[in-house]
Protein backbone atom coordinates (compact mmCIF):
# COMPACT_ATOMS: atom_id res chain seq x y z
CA UNK A 1 0.00 0.00 0.00
CA UNK A 2 1.49 3.82 -0.68
CA UNK A 3 1.75 6.41 1.63
CA UNK A 4 -2.38 7.39 2.45
CA UNK A 5 -2.74 10.95 0.55
CA UNK A 6 -2.28 14.01 3.03
CA UNK A 7 -5.42 16.26 2.75
CA UNK A 8 -6.33 19.81 3.86
CA UNK A 9 -9.94 20.90 5.15
CA UNK A 10 -10.18 24.57 5.17
CA UNK A 11 -13.46 25.40 6.81
CA UNK A 12 -14.21 23.79 10.14
CA UNK A 13 -18.46 24.34 10.55
CA UNK A 14 -20.93 21.38 11.35
CA UNK A 15 -19.89 20.04 7.71
CA UNK A 16 -16.23 20.88 7.56
CA UNK A 17 -15.36 19.02 10.68
CA UNK A 18 -17.38 15.79 9.46
CA UNK A 19 -15.53 15.82 6.38
CA UNK A 20 -11.71 16.22 8.39
CA UNK A 21 -12.89 13.53 10.77
CA UNK A 22 -14.04 11.29 7.94
CA UNK A 23 -10.38 11.34 6.65
CA UNK A 24 -8.51 11.34 10.07
CA UNK A 25 -10.71 8.17 10.90
CA UNK A 26 -9.16 6.39 7.49
CA UNK A 27 -5.94 7.62 8.73
CA UNK A 28 -5.08 10.34 6.12
CA UNK A 29 -3.09 13.07 7.31
CA UNK A 30 -4.88 15.30 7.68
CA UNK A 31 -4.22 19.40 8.39
CA UNK A 32 -7.13 21.67 9.24
CA UNK A 33 -7.45 25.56 9.47
CA UNK A 34 -10.75 27.45 10.29
CA UNK A 35 -10.83 31.17 10.82
CA UNK A 36 -12.16 30.57 14.69
CA UNK A 37 -9.17 27.91 15.38
CA UNK A 38 -10.69 27.12 18.61
CA UNK A 39 -12.99 24.97 16.35
CA UNK A 40 -10.17 22.71 15.39
CA UNK A 41 -9.82 21.55 18.92
CA UNK A 42 -11.40 18.75 19.13
CA UNK A 43 -9.92 17.59 15.42
CA UNK A 44 -6.74 18.12 16.75
CA UNK A 45 -7.80 15.36 19.86
CA UNK A 46 -8.31 13.21 16.64
CA UNK A 47 -5.03 13.65 15.43
CA UNK A 48 -5.17 16.88 13.32
CA UNK A 49 -2.55 18.90 12.60
CA UNK A 50 -3.61 22.87 12.95
CA UNK A 51 -2.03 24.93 10.43
CA UNK A 52 -2.25 28.68 11.75
CA UNK A 53 -2.81 30.20 7.84
CA UNK A 54 -4.46 28.88 4.76
CA UNK A 55 -1.18 28.99 3.03
CA UNK A 56 0.25 26.88 5.48
CA UNK A 57 -3.03 24.39 4.99
CA UNK A 58 -2.32 24.02 1.80
CA UNK A 59 1.53 23.70 1.51
CA UNK A 60 0.98 20.90 4.11
CA UNK A 61 -1.03 18.81 1.70
CA UNK A 62 -1.52 17.11 -1.79
CA UNK A 63 -4.99 18.10 -1.81
CA UNK A 64 -6.93 20.48 -0.13
CA UNK A 65 -11.17 20.18 0.18
CA UNK A 66 -12.91 23.45 1.20
CA UNK A 67 -15.75 24.02 2.85
CA UNK A 68 -16.13 27.45 3.65
CA UNK A 69 -19.78 29.29 3.89
CA UNK A 70 -19.50 31.19 0.45
CA UNK A 71 -17.22 31.50 -2.92
CA UNK A 72 -16.56 35.07 -2.23
CA UNK A 73 -14.74 33.76 1.70
CA UNK A 74 -12.95 30.95 -0.77
CA UNK A 75 -11.46 33.00 -3.34
CA UNK A 76 -10.61 35.92 -0.34
CA UNK A 77 -9.22 33.30 1.91
CA UNK A 78 -6.53 31.68 -1.65
CA UNK A 79 -5.39 35.47 -2.40
CA UNK A 80 -1.31 35.22 -2.37
CA UNK A 81 -1.23 31.47 -1.35
CA UNK A 82 0.61 29.61 -3.90
CA UNK A 83 -1.98 26.88 -5.15
CA UNK A 84 1.03 25.84 -8.40
CA UNK A 85 0.30 21.72 -8.30
CA UNK A 86 -2.36 21.64 -6.13
CA UNK A 87 -5.49 19.99 -6.24
CA UNK A 88 -8.33 21.98 -4.65
CA UNK A 89 -11.94 20.16 -4.17
CA UNK A 90 -14.16 23.12 -3.24
CA UNK A 91 -17.09 22.16 -1.58
CA UNK A 92 -18.72 25.28 -0.78
CA UNK A 93 -22.15 25.83 -1.78
CA UNK A 94 -22.90 28.12 -4.73
CA UNK A 95 -23.45 28.77 -8.27
CA UNK A 96 -22.63 27.40 -11.71
CA UNK A 97 -21.53 30.91 -12.60
CA UNK A 98 -19.68 31.15 -9.27
CA UNK A 99 -17.57 27.84 -9.73
CA UNK A 100 -16.71 28.56 -13.22
CA UNK A 101 -15.06 31.29 -12.45
CA UNK A 102 -13.19 30.04 -9.44
CA UNK A 103 -12.28 27.13 -11.76
CA UNK A 104 -10.75 29.69 -14.46
CA UNK A 105 -9.10 31.66 -11.50
CA UNK A 106 -7.87 29.17 -9.79
CA UNK A 107 -6.64 26.71 -12.55
CA UNK A 108 -4.85 30.04 -13.73
CA UNK A 109 -2.73 29.95 -10.89
CA UNK A 110 -1.29 26.54 -11.49
CA UNK A 111 -4.04 24.87 -9.14
CA UNK A 112 -6.19 21.90 -10.39
CA UNK A 113 -9.64 22.53 -9.71
CA UNK A 114 -12.54 20.09 -8.80
CA UNK A 115 -15.94 21.58 -7.54
CA UNK A 116 -18.04 19.82 -5.79
CA UNK A 117 -21.64 19.54 -3.89
CA UNK A 118 -22.72 17.47 -1.15
CA UNK A 119 -26.23 16.00 -0.71
CA UNK A 120 -26.05 15.12 3.24
CA UNK A 121 -26.23 16.28 6.46
CA UNK A 122 -23.14 16.42 8.35
CA UNK A 123 -24.43 13.08 10.39
CA UNK A 124 -24.84 11.57 6.70
CA UNK A 125 -20.81 11.84 5.82
CA UNK A 126 -19.21 8.77 5.59
CA UNK A 127 -22.28 7.06 5.05
CA UNK A 128 -23.45 4.76 2.14
CA UNK A 129 -26.84 7.43 2.46
CA UNK A 130 -25.02 10.41 1.74
CA UNK A 131 -24.08 11.32 -2.00
CA UNK A 132 -21.92 13.94 -3.63
CA UNK A 133 -21.47 15.66 -6.94
CA UNK A 134 -17.92 16.30 -8.43
CA UNK A 135 -17.64 17.79 -11.32
CA UNK A 136 -14.09 19.68 -12.97
CA UNK A 137 -10.32 18.12 -13.16
CA UNK A 138 -11.63 14.80 -14.81
CA UNK A 139 -7.95 13.42 -13.99
CA UNK A 140 -7.87 15.19 -10.38
CA UNK A 141 -11.03 13.75 -9.55
CA UNK A 142 -10.11 10.24 -11.03
CA UNK A 143 -6.55 10.42 -9.04
CA UNK A 144 -8.45 10.85 -5.55
CA UNK A 145 -11.64 9.10 -6.16
CA UNK A 146 -10.40 6.81 -3.29
CA UNK A 147 -9.69 9.65 -0.71
CA UNK A 148 -13.14 11.50 -1.81
CA UNK A 149 -15.28 8.45 -1.45
CA UNK A 150 -14.48 8.34 2.41
CA UNK A 151 -16.48 11.06 2.13
CA UNK A 152 -20.21 8.84 0.94
CA UNK A 153 -20.19 8.00 -2.51
CA UNK A 154 -19.32 10.10 -5.24
CA UNK A 155 -20.68 11.13 -8.35
CA UNK A 156 -18.51 12.79 -11.36
CA UNK A 157 -20.60 14.44 -13.60
CA UNK A 158 -17.89 16.02 -16.30
CA UNK A 159 -15.39 18.12 -16.90
CA UNK A 160 -17.64 21.63 -16.41
CA UNK A 161 -16.84 22.36 -12.95
CA UNK A 162 -20.54 24.29 -13.29
CA UNK A 163 -21.97 21.14 -13.37
CA UNK A 164 -21.98 19.63 -9.90
CA UNK A 165 -23.18 23.18 -8.18
CA UNK A 166 -26.11 22.56 -10.84
CA UNK A 167 -27.27 19.16 -9.31
CA UNK A 168 -26.43 20.27 -6.13
CA UNK A 169 -28.68 23.70 -6.33
CA UNK A 170 -31.54 21.42 -8.22
CA UNK A 171 -32.08 18.48 -4.99
CA UNK A 172 -31.44 21.63 -2.47
CA UNK A 173 -34.55 23.07 -4.66
CA UNK A 174 -36.52 19.54 -4.08
CA UNK A 175 -35.80 20.02 -0.21
CA UNK A 176 -36.72 23.55 0.10
CA UNK A 177 -39.61 23.02 -1.41
CA UNK A 178 -40.45 19.82 0.75
CA UNK A 179 -39.61 21.72 3.55
CA UNK A 180 -42.12 24.80 2.82
CA UNK A 181 -44.42 22.49 2.18
CA UNK A 182 -44.23 21.03 5.65
CA UNK A 183 -44.24 24.01 7.45
CA UNK A 184 -47.38 25.32 5.96
CA UNK A 185 -49.01 21.98 7.06
CA UNK A 186 -47.41 22.46 10.23
CA UNK A 187 -48.81 26.47 10.76
CA UNK A 188 -52.24 24.65 9.11
CA UNK A 189 -52.68 22.21 11.58
CA UNK A 190 -51.30 24.06 14.75
CA UNK A 191 -54.69 26.75 13.81
CA UNK A 192 -56.41 23.70 15.87
CA UNK A 193 -53.98 22.75 18.20
CA UNK A 194 -52.69 20.27 16.91
CA UNK A 195 -49.05 19.27 17.63
CA UNK A 196 -46.85 19.93 15.17
CA UNK A 197 -45.07 16.44 15.65
CA UNK A 198 -48.39 14.88 15.18
CA UNK A 199 -48.94 15.84 11.85
CA UNK A 200 -45.05 15.44 10.84
CA UNK A 201 -45.64 12.06 11.63
CA UNK A 202 -48.65 11.77 8.72
CA UNK A 203 -47.02 14.73 6.00
CA UNK A 204 -43.48 12.45 6.42
CA UNK A 205 -45.13 9.02 5.17
CA UNK A 206 -47.48 10.88 2.43
CA UNK A 207 -44.87 13.01 1.08
CA UNK A 208 -42.89 10.15 0.29
CA UNK A 209 -45.97 8.55 -0.97
CA UNK A 210 -45.95 11.45 -3.42
CA UNK A 211 -42.84 11.84 -3.94
CA UNK A 212 -42.77 8.87 -6.06
CA UNK A 213 -45.15 9.57 -8.58
CA UNK A 214 -42.70 12.37 -9.50
CA UNK A 215 -40.38 10.10 -12.14
CA UNK A 216 -43.99 9.50 -14.22
CA UNK A 217 -44.42 13.38 -14.02
CA UNK A 218 -41.15 13.85 -15.10
CA UNK A 219 -41.81 11.69 -18.15
CA UNK A 220 -44.23 13.80 -19.06
CA UNK A 221 -43.11 16.63 -18.70
CA UNK A 222 -39.58 15.34 -20.73
CA UNK A 223 -42.23 14.01 -23.18
CA UNK A 224 -43.74 17.88 -23.76
CA UNK A 225 -47.37 16.37 -23.60
CA UNK A 226 -49.73 17.36 -20.78
CA UNK A 227 -52.47 15.51 -21.00
CA UNK A 228 -53.69 15.37 -17.29
CA UNK A 229 -55.33 11.85 -17.44
CA UNK A 230 -54.27 12.05 -14.26
CA UNK A 231 -54.06 15.56 -12.41
CA UNK A 232 -55.65 18.15 -14.10
CA UNK A 233 -54.70 21.51 -13.63
CA UNK A 234 -58.18 22.22 -12.69
CA UNK A 235 -58.54 19.85 -9.42
CA UNK A 236 -54.81 20.92 -8.31
CA UNK A 237 -56.50 25.12 -8.85
CA UNK A 238 -59.78 23.35 -6.66
CA UNK A 239 -57.23 21.89 -4.19
CA UNK A 240 -54.70 25.15 -3.82
CA UNK A 241 -57.92 27.40 -3.85
CA UNK A 242 -59.40 25.87 -0.94
CA UNK A 243 -55.27 25.41 0.70
CA UNK A 244 -55.59 29.26 0.47
CA UNK A 245 -59.08 30.19 1.66
CA UNK A 246 -58.79 27.61 4.35
CA UNK A 247 -55.14 28.99 5.60
CA UNK A 248 -56.87 32.95 5.36
CA UNK A 249 -59.76 31.52 7.31
CA UNK A 250 -57.51 29.82 10.07
CA UNK A 251 -55.50 33.36 10.29
CA UNK A 252 -52.34 31.57 8.98
CA UNK A 253 -49.99 33.13 6.50
CA UNK A 254 -50.51 31.18 2.23
CA UNK A 255 -47.30 32.48 1.37
CA UNK A 256 -45.01 29.80 0.91
CA UNK A 257 -48.19 28.42 -1.60
CA UNK A 258 -49.51 30.59 -2.90
CA UNK A 259 -46.72 31.06 -5.93
CA UNK A 260 -47.37 27.69 -7.12
CA UNK A 261 -51.51 28.52 -7.48
CA UNK A 262 -50.11 31.67 -8.89
CA UNK A 263 -48.99 29.51 -11.90
CA UNK A 264 -51.82 27.31 -12.03
CA UNK A 265 -54.13 30.28 -12.52
CA UNK A 266 -51.91 32.41 -15.22
CA UNK A 267 -51.53 28.38 -17.27
CA UNK A 268 -56.03 27.70 -16.69
CA UNK A 269 -55.96 31.17 -18.27
CA UNK A 270 -54.68 30.32 -21.26
CA UNK A 271 -55.67 26.64 -21.65
CA UNK A 272 -58.36 24.11 -20.48
CA UNK A 273 -58.75 22.77 -17.15
CA UNK A 274 -58.27 19.29 -18.28
CA UNK A 275 -54.89 19.68 -19.08
CA UNK A 276 -52.03 17.89 -16.82
CA UNK A 277 -50.27 20.10 -13.96
CA UNK A 278 -46.77 19.77 -15.48
CA UNK A 279 -47.98 22.01 -17.91
CA UNK A 280 -46.77 24.74 -15.20
CA UNK A 281 -43.42 24.30 -16.15
CA UNK A 282 -43.93 26.18 -19.59
CA UNK A 283 -43.90 29.00 -17.54
CA UNK A 284 -41.07 28.59 -15.23
CA UNK A 285 -38.70 28.61 -18.04
CA UNK B 1 -73.83 -11.84 7.91
CA UNK B 2 -76.06 -9.80 7.13
CA UNK B 3 -76.95 -7.99 4.27
CA UNK B 4 -74.13 -5.59 3.37
CA UNK B 5 -75.01 -1.72 3.29
CA UNK B 6 -76.50 -0.29 0.09
CA UNK B 7 -74.30 2.86 -1.14
CA UNK B 8 -74.29 5.53 -3.36
CA UNK B 9 -71.62 7.51 -5.07
CA UNK B 10 -72.27 11.15 -6.28
CA UNK B 11 -69.89 12.20 -8.51
CA UNK B 12 -67.40 9.29 -11.33
CA UNK B 13 -64.53 11.46 -12.10
CA UNK B 14 -61.36 9.41 -11.46
CA UNK B 15 -61.59 9.14 -7.78
CA UNK B 16 -65.28 9.08 -7.48
CA UNK B 17 -64.85 6.16 -9.78
CA UNK B 18 -62.16 4.18 -7.64
CA UNK B 19 -64.59 4.79 -4.95
CA UNK B 20 -67.36 2.96 -6.32
CA UNK B 21 -65.44 0.20 -8.19
CA UNK B 22 -64.12 -0.49 -4.31
CA UNK B 23 -67.64 -0.81 -3.04
CA UNK B 24 -68.61 -3.02 -6.31
CA UNK B 25 -65.75 -5.28 -5.71
CA UNK B 26 -66.72 -6.00 -2.10
CA UNK B 27 -70.37 -7.02 -2.96
CA UNK B 28 -72.26 -3.34 -2.30
CA UNK B 29 -75.27 -2.58 -3.43
CA UNK B 30 -73.81 0.06 -5.36
CA UNK B 31 -75.91 3.42 -7.04
CA UNK B 32 -73.99 5.91 -8.80
CA UNK B 33 -74.67 9.38 -10.22
CA UNK B 34 -72.67 11.65 -12.55
CA UNK B 35 -73.61 14.95 -14.29
CA UNK B 36 -72.29 13.15 -17.23
CA UNK B 37 -74.56 9.91 -17.40
CA UNK B 38 -71.76 8.66 -19.84
CA UNK B 39 -68.91 8.52 -17.08
CA UNK B 40 -71.48 5.42 -15.57
CA UNK B 41 -70.79 3.38 -18.17
CA UNK B 42 -67.93 1.38 -16.91
CA UNK B 43 -69.08 1.15 -13.55
CA UNK B 44 -72.73 -0.36 -14.73
CA UNK B 45 -70.50 -2.96 -16.66
CA UNK B 46 -69.86 -4.36 -13.31
CA UNK B 47 -72.80 -4.16 -11.91
CA UNK B 48 -73.37 -1.01 -10.90
CA UNK B 49 -77.41 0.97 -10.87
CA UNK B 50 -76.98 4.15 -12.75
CA UNK B 51 -79.76 6.62 -11.06
CA UNK B 52 -81.10 9.16 -13.02
CA UNK B 53 -81.05 11.98 -10.62
CA UNK B 54 -79.26 12.67 -7.17
CA UNK B 55 -82.20 12.51 -5.54
CA UNK B 56 -82.99 8.55 -7.03
CA UNK B 57 -79.57 7.76 -5.84
CA UNK B 58 -79.50 8.76 -2.65
CA UNK B 59 -83.00 7.46 -1.81
CA UNK B 60 -81.80 3.94 -3.11
CA UNK B 61 -79.15 3.78 -0.52
CA UNK B 62 -78.56 3.58 3.12
CA UNK B 63 -74.87 5.62 2.81
CA UNK B 64 -74.26 8.71 0.08
CA UNK B 65 -70.80 9.29 -0.28
CA UNK B 66 -69.65 12.25 -2.32
CA UNK B 67 -66.95 12.95 -4.25
CA UNK B 68 -67.47 16.29 -6.37
CA UNK B 69 -65.14 19.24 -7.45
CA UNK B 70 -66.34 21.37 -4.59
CA UNK B 71 -68.78 22.05 -1.59
CA UNK B 72 -70.62 24.82 -3.88
CA UNK B 73 -71.67 21.59 -6.21
CA UNK B 74 -72.37 19.65 -3.32
CA UNK B 75 -74.82 21.61 -1.85
CA UNK B 76 -76.84 22.21 -5.50
CA UNK B 77 -76.49 18.97 -6.12
CA UNK B 78 -78.39 17.65 -3.04
CA UNK B 79 -80.67 20.88 -3.34
CA UNK B 80 -84.48 19.90 -2.60
CA UNK B 81 -83.45 16.03 -2.14
CA UNK B 82 -85.16 13.87 1.30
CA UNK B 83 -82.15 13.83 3.55
CA UNK B 84 -83.99 12.57 6.44
CA UNK B 85 -82.27 9.47 8.07
CA UNK B 86 -79.63 9.49 5.29
CA UNK B 87 -75.84 9.08 5.99
CA UNK B 88 -74.05 11.47 3.99
CA UNK B 89 -70.46 10.54 3.89
CA UNK B 90 -68.72 14.13 1.65
CA UNK B 91 -65.51 13.35 0.48
CA UNK B 92 -64.88 16.66 -1.76
CA UNK B 93 -62.26 18.35 -1.16
CA UNK B 94 -62.91 22.03 0.78
CA UNK B 95 -61.84 24.13 3.43
CA UNK B 96 -63.14 23.06 7.51
CA UNK B 97 -65.33 25.98 7.51
CA UNK B 98 -67.18 24.38 4.31
CA UNK B 99 -67.35 21.09 6.07
CA UNK B 100 -68.97 22.57 9.20
CA UNK B 101 -71.13 24.72 7.29
CA UNK B 102 -71.82 21.72 5.04
CA UNK B 103 -72.51 19.73 8.63
CA UNK B 104 -74.85 22.03 9.79
CA UNK B 105 -76.92 22.48 7.16
CA UNK B 106 -77.46 19.03 5.97
CA UNK B 107 -77.93 17.74 9.70
CA UNK B 108 -80.62 20.41 10.13
CA UNK B 109 -82.45 18.45 6.77
CA UNK B 110 -82.34 15.00 8.57
CA UNK B 111 -79.26 13.75 7.53
CA UNK B 112 -76.38 12.45 9.62
CA UNK B 113 -73.05 14.26 7.97
CA UNK B 114 -69.78 12.85 8.08
CA UNK B 115 -66.71 14.55 6.29
CA UNK B 116 -63.74 13.34 4.90
CA UNK B 117 -60.26 13.94 3.17
CA UNK B 118 -58.90 11.00 0.76
CA UNK B 119 -54.94 10.81 1.56
CA UNK B 120 -54.28 9.07 -2.15
CA UNK B 121 -54.39 8.90 -6.16
CA UNK B 122 -57.34 6.65 -7.20
CA UNK B 123 -54.60 4.24 -8.13
CA UNK B 124 -54.37 3.68 -4.44
CA UNK B 125 -57.98 3.65 -3.33
CA UNK B 126 -58.55 0.06 -1.17
CA UNK B 127 -54.84 -0.23 -1.08
CA UNK B 128 -53.26 -0.36 2.31
CA UNK B 129 -50.62 2.41 1.37
CA UNK B 130 -53.96 4.67 1.12
CA UNK B 131 -55.36 7.04 3.97
CA UNK B 132 -58.64 8.40 4.52
CA UNK B 133 -59.69 11.62 7.36
CA UNK B 134 -62.79 11.31 8.66
CA UNK B 135 -64.31 13.54 11.11
CA UNK B 136 -68.42 14.87 12.03
CA UNK B 137 -71.01 11.93 13.38
CA UNK B 138 -69.23 9.78 14.99
CA UNK B 139 -71.91 7.07 15.53
CA UNK B 140 -72.49 7.42 12.06
CA UNK B 141 -68.63 6.30 11.12
CA UNK B 142 -68.40 4.07 13.47
CA UNK B 143 -71.94 2.01 12.70
CA UNK B 144 -70.45 1.70 8.53
CA UNK B 145 -66.38 1.92 9.02
CA UNK B 146 -66.14 -1.52 7.99
CA UNK B 147 -67.68 -0.13 4.64
CA UNK B 148 -65.31 2.66 4.48
CA UNK B 149 -62.09 1.11 5.19
CA UNK B 150 -63.14 -0.51 1.93
CA UNK B 151 -61.67 2.85 0.29
CA UNK B 152 -58.22 2.07 2.53
CA UNK B 153 -57.40 2.92 5.78
CA UNK B 154 -59.94 4.98 8.01
CA UNK B 155 -58.22 7.66 10.63
CA UNK B 156 -61.10 8.98 12.40
CA UNK B 157 -60.41 12.66 14.38
CA UNK B 158 -63.63 13.43 16.01
CA UNK B 159 -66.67 15.13 16.28
CA UNK B 160 -65.84 18.47 14.83
CA UNK B 161 -66.57 17.94 10.85
CA UNK B 162 -63.98 20.68 10.38
CA UNK B 163 -61.22 18.41 11.22
CA UNK B 164 -60.83 16.08 8.24
CA UNK B 165 -60.57 18.56 5.83
CA UNK B 166 -57.84 20.58 8.25
CA UNK B 167 -55.46 17.64 8.40
CA UNK B 168 -56.24 16.89 4.39
CA UNK B 169 -55.64 20.29 3.28
CA UNK B 170 -51.89 20.02 5.62
CA UNK B 171 -51.26 16.84 4.34
CA UNK B 172 -51.94 18.35 0.50
CA UNK B 173 -49.91 21.30 1.73
CA UNK B 174 -46.84 18.97 2.30
CA UNK B 175 -47.40 17.48 -1.34
CA UNK B 176 -47.67 20.73 -3.21
CA UNK B 177 -44.48 21.84 -1.33
CA UNK B 178 -42.67 19.00 -2.42
CA UNK B 179 -43.84 18.96 -5.57
CA UNK B 180 -43.20 23.04 -6.25
CA UNK B 181 -39.59 22.33 -5.61
CA UNK B 182 -39.55 18.95 -8.03
CA UNK B 183 -40.73 21.48 -10.33
CA UNK B 184 -38.21 24.41 -9.68
CA UNK B 185 -35.67 21.25 -9.30
CA UNK B 186 -36.27 20.23 -13.03
CA UNK B 187 -36.29 23.77 -14.64
CA UNK B 188 -32.91 24.58 -12.91
CA UNK B 189 -31.41 21.34 -14.32
CA UNK B 190 -32.92 21.79 -17.34
CA UNK B 191 -31.16 24.66 -18.17
CA UNK B 192 -28.38 22.78 -18.98
CA UNK B 193 -30.25 20.16 -21.03
CA UNK B 194 -30.32 17.44 -18.04
CA UNK B 195 -33.80 15.80 -19.03
CA UNK B 196 -36.09 15.74 -16.27
CA UNK B 197 -35.91 12.05 -15.32
CA UNK B 198 -32.79 12.39 -14.78
CA UNK B 199 -32.60 14.62 -11.85
CA UNK B 200 -35.78 13.85 -10.81
CA UNK B 201 -34.23 9.78 -10.33
CA UNK B 202 -31.68 11.62 -7.93
CA UNK B 203 -34.09 14.39 -6.40
CA UNK B 204 -36.71 11.77 -5.12
CA UNK B 205 -34.32 9.65 -3.11
CA UNK B 206 -32.86 12.77 -1.66
CA UNK B 207 -36.38 14.24 -0.81
CA UNK B 208 -37.22 11.32 0.62
CA UNK B 209 -34.30 11.39 3.00
CA UNK B 210 -34.59 14.84 3.68
CA UNK B 211 -38.45 14.42 4.84
CA UNK B 212 -37.09 11.89 7.32
CA UNK B 213 -35.38 15.18 9.01
CA UNK B 214 -38.87 16.52 9.36
CA UNK B 215 -39.57 14.92 12.91
CA UNK B 216 -37.08 16.30 14.44
CA UNK B 217 -37.76 20.08 12.83
CA UNK B 218 -41.37 19.54 14.18
CA UNK B 219 -39.79 18.41 18.08
CA UNK B 220 -38.30 21.52 18.00
CA UNK B 221 -41.21 23.68 16.62
CA UNK B 222 -43.24 22.01 19.44
CA UNK B 223 -40.74 23.29 22.28
CA UNK B 224 -40.30 26.89 20.37
CA UNK B 225 -36.71 26.88 20.90
CA UNK B 226 -34.96 27.25 17.99
CA UNK B 227 -31.50 26.54 18.96
CA UNK B 228 -30.43 26.33 15.45
CA UNK B 229 -27.18 23.45 15.72
CA UNK B 230 -28.43 21.22 13.09
CA UNK B 231 -29.73 24.26 9.85
CA UNK B 232 -29.19 28.36 10.79
CA UNK B 233 -31.05 30.39 9.54
CA UNK B 234 -27.40 32.11 8.15
CA UNK B 235 -26.77 28.96 6.22
CA UNK B 236 -30.31 28.45 4.85
CA UNK B 237 -30.11 32.00 3.26
CA UNK B 238 -26.60 31.00 1.90
CA UNK B 239 -28.01 27.99 0.06
CA UNK B 240 -31.12 29.60 -0.95
CA UNK B 241 -29.33 32.63 -2.44
CA UNK B 242 -27.40 30.30 -4.43
CA UNK B 243 -30.85 28.73 -5.87
CA UNK B 244 -32.18 32.71 -6.40
CA UNK B 245 -29.19 33.28 -7.77
CA UNK B 246 -28.66 30.22 -9.82
CA UNK B 247 -31.97 30.27 -11.08
CA UNK B 248 -31.75 33.90 -12.33
CA UNK B 249 -28.58 33.55 -14.08
CA UNK B 250 -30.08 30.22 -15.48
CA UNK B 251 -32.95 32.20 -16.95
CA UNK B 252 -35.27 30.31 -15.38
CA UNK B 253 -38.30 31.89 -12.77
CA UNK B 254 -37.44 31.73 -8.87
CA UNK B 255 -41.32 32.32 -8.14
CA UNK B 256 -41.90 28.62 -6.44
CA UNK B 257 -38.76 28.98 -4.03
CA UNK B 258 -38.88 33.05 -3.34
CA UNK B 259 -40.98 33.05 -0.61
CA UNK B 260 -39.15 30.53 1.80
CA UNK B 261 -35.68 32.74 0.96
CA UNK B 262 -38.20 36.01 2.03
CA UNK B 263 -38.85 34.76 5.06
CA UNK B 264 -36.08 33.88 6.00
CA UNK B 265 -34.30 37.06 4.77
CA UNK B 266 -37.35 38.68 7.37
CA UNK B 267 -36.55 36.73 10.38
CA UNK B 268 -32.37 37.53 9.82
CA UNK B 269 -33.53 41.02 10.12
CA UNK B 270 -34.40 40.96 13.52
CA UNK B 271 -32.57 37.85 15.17
CA UNK B 272 -29.45 36.04 15.46
CA UNK B 273 -28.45 34.11 12.30
CA UNK B 274 -27.23 31.09 14.67
CA UNK B 275 -30.61 30.22 15.28
CA UNK B 276 -32.53 27.38 13.58
CA UNK B 277 -34.28 27.80 10.54
CA UNK B 278 -37.09 26.56 11.99
CA UNK B 279 -37.80 29.87 13.65
CA UNK B 280 -39.48 30.88 10.54
CA UNK B 281 -42.45 28.97 11.22
CA UNK B 282 -43.35 32.31 14.05
CA UNK B 283 -43.65 34.48 10.65
CA UNK B 284 -45.93 31.98 9.29
CA UNK B 285 -48.45 32.36 12.52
Amino acid sequence: MTNPTSVAVLGLGNMGTALAAAFLTAGHPTTVWNRTASKAEPLAAQGAAVAATVAEAIAAAEVTVICLSVYDTVLARLDGVDLHGKAIVNLTNGTPRQAREASAALTARGASYVDGGIMAIPEMIGQPSALLFYSGATETFQAHRELLDLLGPARFLGADPGLASLYDLALLSGMYGTFAGAFHAIALAGTEGVPAVEITELVVPWVTAMAAVLPSMAAEIDKGEFLGEESSLQVNKDGLDNILTASWQQGISADLLAPFHTLIARKLATTDGSVSVNSIMELLK
